[in-house]
């Protein structure tokens, strides 16, 4: 049996997963599209080869009795209502992030979706699905190193756009490290400070970068994330966490070791593109195969929604230099 | 358009390729099969959920109006009969290794591919297809450490079953070398010597265990291979390319690095399956792929035929003591 | 010429240097000793194969008109009294640390000698002798990195004597790294906050661990220390310096690297002595060859007065959970 | 007790022991020197402060009642006369090698200590005081790779003075392979074999670089060492001990660790003289130990005579191109 599958918006995303899903994963099949620009999606559709029909609208989508499950790979303040719409057409739905503009949008979806009693969204987080932070959350799972107590974290980018400024490193860079660190430790933030370093001469005038970001967790674990978006010496993930019998460390992306020029090295991504290439097959295969298996199993509404709040203390944080606390209701047990 | 695929020998392997080409790759379908075992063959078709036909033996299967291409996958001492039929029934033909069992065979298919005018068989060589030997590849040829001079080699098993003896050395686990470091020097060997070093303790009487086998190739590159099958810490592949102007090593396998009981350390695989695991995906990715364009480009009966004719000097040489010659008829341009 | 050298205590750090200046290191030679268990002191002398007098007491030595020059490596209630009447005798003295038991005590060493008007005192921080510190610093003043922005630092333990307190954490652990990383980076401290996370159950129960201490210097530089003295790995000092075009790290202990037993490893020492063990002799080399040369080099009276308030301020901080600042005073033109 | 040492020959080798046994090392002072140019000896000695005596020549300084020990550093075929007289005098000499211009002259130094009843001579093989070596040492006599089967070894360096020739590859760079592995497997050589592989275009037209040579020791060890004197990159030493229960490998260098221009780097060096400059430390100290201790256990003259022995048999090789018995004697009980 083949998903039938429709994708809301067909920009460069959208493109991607339409041909991901035809081309590279199995099981499903793009039937129906969307996008504000009907003739660029037409035209996209040609390009990948594609017999999908290009709908009205994301909502014409969702109710076409012909697809069975959504991407929603729009214009960020259109996935809040995409996404309503398909719980309410009892369609499952994968959002990419952010799943809505503020915690409040995030927490109506995660509303809609307990009233329909079933899980139905999936969150595009792709790191849980990256297979270097699947075998460092084996190494914890398994005991190896004891109970985790701190993780040195650290998000560099190259360079980044002249529009990217000092809230986006929460929104845009950040957003990741609040998905997969709480997937990583099972733990939910409690309290966030935000510290600025002395400013990179590399980074634009309106940009504070670098910037570390402290958190303390419910169980006490100690987090710091270094995001410096204008390291210029390549895109570069790093995580460690510190146990109370030893210490595991997300795996350098696998290079050619080279003796060269007095050098030992090894090559360092600069695209960030690159680094999550395979987790992007990965975390879509999965969505493809819970939907057809009847159980959602990735990154939640309930995710999405407490990425939102965390990242929301953030920005606050960045601007009170206080210690902000991080208030997350408890977890419905339907998220369990 | 999907590839409808014909699999002979429905034993381990091609379980795993009716798997493979149903749920992992993409644009390819098995529609029959047929093993000596017919009861067999239908129970594992059973266990894989395929509606695959049974056909009555494998030439049924290459002759199946359904069938576009075939797998080999059978006892080895059929693989040049089915190999040969299915070029006289002009079908494209995946054949593990090995391809025939003598350089004679090999060169019978060879024969009967280039009177067909048509490229039509690939070899089931998979490290063509690593991430690993590819990067290894470009450094090479994007000139980073000038031209190769010396290649170091390692081929290491924890242990082998009791029946692998000291020929097996070469046949069951040097023929990838063999092949592999021919596609990634892109030269012959010209001449071969084998040295056997004091005897590990660890290995049965009957093997002589660990190897090294020396080539010189026609450009004058000298390898050497390591073969040490009872090596006990891992399976660990290692190539080490020495060129004019640096050195490039095959990456070891990505893992998490630990800090733990006073080391600081990554895990090394142990078991074979593990290590090549995403090449064979890519490898028959490629032969689908490259069936649809209508053009194969993996290893080609010439590479199986240059492999076989290297084995045969080796076990000379493991005899002999001597520097044996390696006689590779040139290469016809048919290949080229 | 040999430096006659007394030495005030013959405990086992005083004993460790009578061997290191006799045997090990050039130029010096240790002729009077002290202690306050005289016979002791003898009975040390004898197995360390030394002529030197045993003086009444460390006033006693520091007058001897036989010695040269005064190590101090007494109780540490005593360093303060020894190094002034040092001074005032006008005699060079390597005092051990603690310089003081407080910033004042510290202070009055830095009055003490400007008023003398030539630099007399060296305390005992070796960690700027460190080859691999030294090599970092070589990096950083090369421009190599570019403008230091973050230290991302570690001090871990495997385990602790039971009468290690929280405190302890900053006087006898982090102290190190107080002085080597203003050295490092050539600045000064601005604030500390220091957050506790979640307690290793490997800790006795009065001993908050780990710690971690974060850092504002004058310059903007934001640094975190991780203080882990119950880690049970080993002893692992690590510093990565993260500047505005690279960052660098200070160079593991170099090992064997083994491959066995599913692992490629290399070994992480667990007795702090054997990490800076040549770094001892590379400092009291240092000394001795200033004392000759007749200008001082090494880490300064005004050296131990910054580190003093610096750890108090860390102890504050420690209490309060705030950040608090660190109030050095202008550097003296008397230390540039 | 100060030894006091007599230095023939003030080159650069004699001014850097000359430097070293004063300023560096504890025990020793040079008091006599000689050299062919005897101004030059006085003015090697003003530079270095130094007021020891120049003797008219080599055997006056030998003579010299003044003199416990010499250290020849003289012209290479000067080396036999000297230590034969040193000998003769009772004296212990540490001889740079080469002990002396051929096999048999080394065998005339070993029959004259044999006949004088005690060990006087040492080689100045320095490799055997890395720390590095020692430490893979330890590996192998501690059991933790069971018996070693293989060794792959590489002696690399970035490029070679015009006058270097091909016969230079084994008298100059792998004698001290020669020696280091006899040493660290504690066994001998039974054969040798030199493979050529394709030259290296940065190498002069009159040396073939790089080259393979192939040793079989007693015990049945297979040894493999790359000689590659231009190959550009770096002064690079390898050494890989296959045994039967793991591998254990020389450590690298320790080196800064950089990120920067999308490489994760550490260095290598490139001068020689920087790889062993703490062994050459090590060595003489022990030297200057070992003769106040009344029993030398440095590199003995039997040690410089089976170096000897295998290079002349490794030039042999290198021109049959066959391989070339390795005919030691069997070792003196005086030896063990």
């Amino acid at each position: 049996m083949t998903l039938k599958l429709g994708v809301i918006g067909t920009g460069a995303i959208g493109q991607e997963h339409i041909r991901r899903c035809n081309n590279v994963l199995e099981g499903a099949k793009v039937v129906a599209v969307s996008d504000i620009n009907a003739e660029g999606a037409k035209a996209a559709l040609q390009r990948l080869n594609s017999d999908a029909d290009v709908c009205e609208d994301g909502f014409a989508v969702i109710q076409s009795p012909n697809v069975d499950a959504v991407l929603v790979t729009s214009w960020d303040p259109t996935h809040e209502a995409f996404t309503l719409a398909a719980i309410e057409a009892g369609k499952p739905v994968f959002c990419e992030k952010p799943l809505a503009m503020s915690a409040e949008g995030c927490r109506r979806i995660v509303d809609a979706e307990i009233k329909h009693g079933k899980r139905l969204v999936q969150v595009g987080f792709m790191r849980p699905y990256d297979a270097g932070y699947r075998a460092l959350k084996k190494v914890i799972t398994d005991g190896d190193i004891g109970e985790p107590l701190m993780l040195h974290c650290a998000h560099r980018n190259p360079t980044v756009p002249e529009n990217y400024n000092t809230e986006m490193a929460i929104t845009n860079t950040l957003i990741h490290e609040l998905d997969v660190l709480r997937w990583l430790t099972r733990d939910d933030y409690k309290t966030v400070q935000v510290v600025f370093p002395r400013i990179s001469s590399k980074a634009r005038p309106h940009l504070k970068d670098p910037q570390i970001v402290l958190f303390e967790t419910q169980k006490g674990i100690r987090i710091d994330v270094e995001i410096f978006v204008n390291c210029t010496y390549g895109y570069d993930i790093q995580c460690e966490v510190v146990g109370e019998e030893g210490i595991a460390r997300l795996p350098e992306p696998s290079s050619v070791q080279l003796r060269k020029d007095a050098k030992l090295s090894n090559t360092i991504l600069v695209d960030w593109k690159d680094r999550f290439i395979e987790a992007y097959d990965v975390e879509l295969q999965a969505f493809i195969n819970d939907v057809k298996a009847g159980q959602l199993t990735g990154p939640s509404a309930w995710d999405g929604f407490a990425a939102s709040v965390a990242a929301d203390a953030c920005i606050k944080a960045q601007k009170s230099g206080a210690i902000e606390p991080i208030e997350m209701p408890a977890r419905p047990a339907f998220y369990n």
